[in-house]
């Protein structure tokens, strides 16, 4: 069985580009070292194999399901493994020692966590959330708050969710209808119905916090209304809170973890002696959706973590596969009596892993990229650095959720084909990771909403600077490159990115958004190969003439990109700089 | 409840566009006319919806099992469905009158299975097998072949499948290791197993009718050495012949139809007394994979047509979801009190819908297209027509079946991307779609192997007689859109498929097959998209300045065409003509 992540690649991007040792001299890592890093990566690298991997399929086969008197019923091995993930603290992975934390860079911690996410994407969604539930609270919840609920959920005894959408308002949380009512006593009475809560209910926990966003009188319309709370399945004085689990949501993948549809306030539970589910503010009333997207923006680059896991597992058991099943002849010895071949001696079976391999290398070096971003950004003592990381790390966000949904998803769909008929079975594990990726284009924000927010919102927020300072990172490589011997290639970058610079420029002076944004996914997934190209370039710096079989593949994978797949964004870009208006002018009764 | 197929098309297609009523002077189709067309049209669809498409959903929760006594289970829905579309005579839709056969044109009788393959792909695969096998024996079997095993097909009692592949041989055919062993009385005996059989066992009808390849003695090595054969289930005196079901194939999708492991002459049953399936053979020995490439061809262009199906049921719900289902603002209305809109008013969501609308009606376009050459074929008096349409069909067939697989399940994609959440579910039907198109990528000739055909056996076969007649018939449509207002598109396809010319005489300068078949995959793709949007050219033509809803969504699906697929091609080209090492460097080391 081969791993499900390469640690060599890992320890590449982390050590010989990234830098992550760097980050030991701050003061909040001072305590960690190379080795405790390691220590990390090996513990999780062994858990998932051992805890995650083994139940993945079974966990498909056999979804969560709803038993008669309203609680959940799923296989025995998700709580075992993720008992084990909590024994070994990794839910405080990243947090303050103050409570119970252990302070790994961001960086460390989402490649430790990558493990879990390859291994079994549905088991490793439930501390997932819990991480992000945690974090929000830790960041804007009074200190009782933390104790009540946050040292719970990093000792694991407690899970967290995020309740954003109902079944009528996905995308648009405008159009929440969930009411809190304030008490006498400063808690909130909550009613209101919430879909797609994942991990929304189940009995792997003492408790849930369920973190839920609900309207108050006098908060105005639409979004501004918006208050966050939280809201206990369990009530401090451990009485049933009024939250029901009215039915599971069952997916096409990403089985294992409990999908929902709950029910707040709908008298199923009457603590207190009253209907109502018991919910307490966080911070302000009317901020709600600030803090949700603190966590949102970290929810979404852990999306495009489990994208870049799931494609990335999926690549490597599919060269596996192709060294070891052989099916037909060398070109021109077919017919004849030679051996059948290996499939990796056929070259477009080359050219499927190729492929997969610049898609999941390359999303991975973003993603840790973003997350680098995300510890200078908490480290540093320069606040230009500070403002700077900020600032790059909004507007890589949406292409860091959006870009692994989309290509790790097409690498999944390339490790099938490369297990041909076996790969549409059952009996492999491709096809699942296939089901389970496609959620990732959907949720935490569809890829049009990524596209509206990157081209509507980031590169144009503060005069554009967002763009400008990711045109400026892009240049400095491109000259790094190019005294690094890969010129060719850098200069296929800098065109590309100069022209990014053009095209969006000629969209805003349109003057007209309907006309700017009429293809803003188009825009979203053209400037994502642009940023993907720079991961590739950035990693051909760090290879630089180092030799040997790894910084070979690492070189042909570059070139595979910079070939195949960044010479898409030049019709795409011709087709943003058209402002064409196919889209515009289509009447719904065409159609 | 939408139609899973728009009749407003088809009729476009086939009357406004490929005047299949010409067709109507053949000698073999005089005894038809409109009034009969429409109403086997009338029928299929009437029959799709109210026995295939209910149960589509439940024989994919509900996928067959095997029984402890080797026997299969499945729904009783199939059988019903089947029997009434066998009652209705419609598995000899195409067959000679002398056999039970209805003698309708190949394109009518295409379009009117395309009913049942998108109301339900499952069961619509048992009927399609059936056809393909019938077809096979009545042309290369002998009468009393004809008589024993077409016309029970034909009537529905018996169903066909084809046996080609083997646990280790799938696309290389030359590898399989089945043997026959002839017989005293002229039969022959069968051992070995055989994999991936759709339809290979099922209690649908009395009997099941095997096509099997094997290998007899005397062959020579490779594909040279395989014969073809009959080996029904149960044998003429109604004894069990040695066949016997191994096990079934649990897909990723197309769960309904039993996709088996059998074993042939394994000792299970004895006929006649003694192990080894008794089979007969088809035409002559040693011509097996001959006369099974006849049947190979046709089974692609159905392959095809599954795809269409299930890309245009997919693009048809996902209309009908954007028209209902209301969420979010109109552009610059945002958070204001304004009320939330339909779904197919946003721009990015009619993009999707545009996409899937070029995708699939420019599909079926090519689809019908092909089957109108096979009519053409098969019915002109004109030598010069037939050799033409035969050489037209062979370079197409390979695009046929493999433009669909891929750009009908992007089609099925978006359909889920539309929905959003609930298109994740099982509660709606396009992930099914999604999961059950999955496979037409891979069976009948995976993508990498079409891209062999066509690159390195259709475009140079007769010295490349077939390239060029394709190309001349594109610029004949190019002059027919410039005449009829649509140069600039014309434009853009003239230029592409005179590169497609250049591009594929450099691939083939370099005398090195390794070299010119590197990429074939993605001059499949390429050459893919150009006849596509001939196709989309074919259909402006036929629209011409003709006014309404209908043929403004044609010019605006065309439209989209032109300009956001076309321009994909340019960099497919420019690799191409730069006769790429990359994927032939790469070593297996060095992933």
């Amino acid at each position: 069985m081969t791993d499900v992540l390469s640690r060599r690649d890992l320890d590449f991007l982390l050590y010989e580009w990234l830098d992550v040792e760097s980050l030991l001299t701050r003061k909040r890592f001072a305590e960690h070292s190379r080795e405790t890093f390691d220590a990390v990566m090996d513990l999780c690298a062994d858990l998932a194999h051992k805890h995650f991997e083994p139940h993945n399929k079974k966990s498909d086969a056999h979804e969560p399901t709803m038993r008669p008197d309203g609680t959940v019923e799923m296989i025995d091995d998700v709580k075992t493994a993720l008992d084990a993930y909590s024994a070994a603290g990794l839910i405080a992975s990243q947090f303050d020692e103050s409570v119970g934390g252990m302070q790994l860079p961001t960086t460390v911690a989402r490649a430790a966590m990558a493990w879990f996410q390859a291994a079994n994407a549905s088991t490793s969604s439930y501390p997932f959330l819990t991480v992000a539930n945690a974090n929000l609270i830790a960041t804007y919840g009074t200190s009782s708050q933390i104790d009540d609920y946050v040292r719970p959920m990093l000792e694991g005894r407690y899970f967290g969710t995020m309740c954003l959408s109902e079944p009528q308002a996905g995308s648009s949380l405008a159009d929440i209808t969930t009411r809190a009512e304030k008490q006498d006593d400063g808690s909130y009475r909550l009613t209101g119905t919430k879909m797609w809560i994942s991990a929304g209910d189940h009995e792997l926990t003492e408790n849930i916090v369920h973190l839920v966003l609900a309207k108050v009188a006098g908060g105005g319309a639409g979004v501004k209304g918006i208050s966050l709370f939280i809201v206990p399945k369990f009530l401090p004085d451990g009485t049933r809170n009024d939250v029901a689990l009215v039915g599971l949501n069952h997916k096409m993948g990403n089985r294992g973890t409990t999908n929902t549809l709950l029910a707040f306030g709908d008298g199923t539970h009457s603590p207190s002696g009253e209907s109502g589910a018991i919910g307490f503010l966080v911070g302000e009333e009317h901020r709600g959706l600030t803090y949700m997207f603190h966590m949102m923006n970290e929810a979404r680059i852990g999306v495009g973590f489990l994208a870049i896991a799931l494609g990335y597992v999926g690549y490597r058991k599919s060269v596996e596969y192709a060294k070891v099943r052989t099916q037909g002849r060398a070109l021109g010895a077919k017919d004849s009596l030679a051996q059948p071949v290996a499939l990796i001696e056929h070259a477009d079976v080359r050219r499927m892993l190729l492929a997969q391999k610049s898609y999941v290398e390359g999303a991975l070096a973003l993603g840790l990229y973003c997350s680098r971003l995300v510890d200078e950004q908490d480290t540093t003592d320069d606040d230009a650095v500070r403002t700077e990381s900020t600032l790059l790390l909004d507007v890589l966000t949406p292409i860091a959720k959006s870009w692994p949904s989309q290509w790790c998803l097409e690498a999944n769909s390339l490790a099938i084909q490369v297990h041909g008929g076996y790969g549409y079975t059952r009996d492999y594990d491709v096809e699942q990771y296939y089901r389970d990726n496609r959620l990732n284009p959907i949720h935490e924000g569809t890829h049009g909403i990524q596209g509206l927010d990157l081209l509507g919102r980031k590169v144009t927020m503060q005069n554009g600077a967002g763009l400008v300072l990711l045109v400026s990172k892009i240049s400095a490589t491109v000259d790094a490159a190019r005294g690094a011997g890969a010129g060719e290639f850098a200069d296929l970058v800098d065109a590309a990115t100069r022209r990014v610079g053009e095209v969006t420029a000629a969209l805003w002076s349109t003057g007209d958004p309907a006309v700017a944004l009429a293809n803003s996914t188009v825009y979203l997934e053209a400037v994502g190969h642009v940023v993907i190209a720079w991961m590739w370039l950035e990693q051909l710096v760090a290879v630089g003439d180092k030799t040997g079989n790894f910084y070979d593949g690492k070189r042909q994978a570059a070139q595979y990109f910079f070939r195949y797949e960044l010479p898409k964004v030049g019709p795409q870009l011709d087709l943003l700089a058209s402002l064409d208006h196919t889209t515009l002018d289509m009447s719904p009764d065409w159609f």
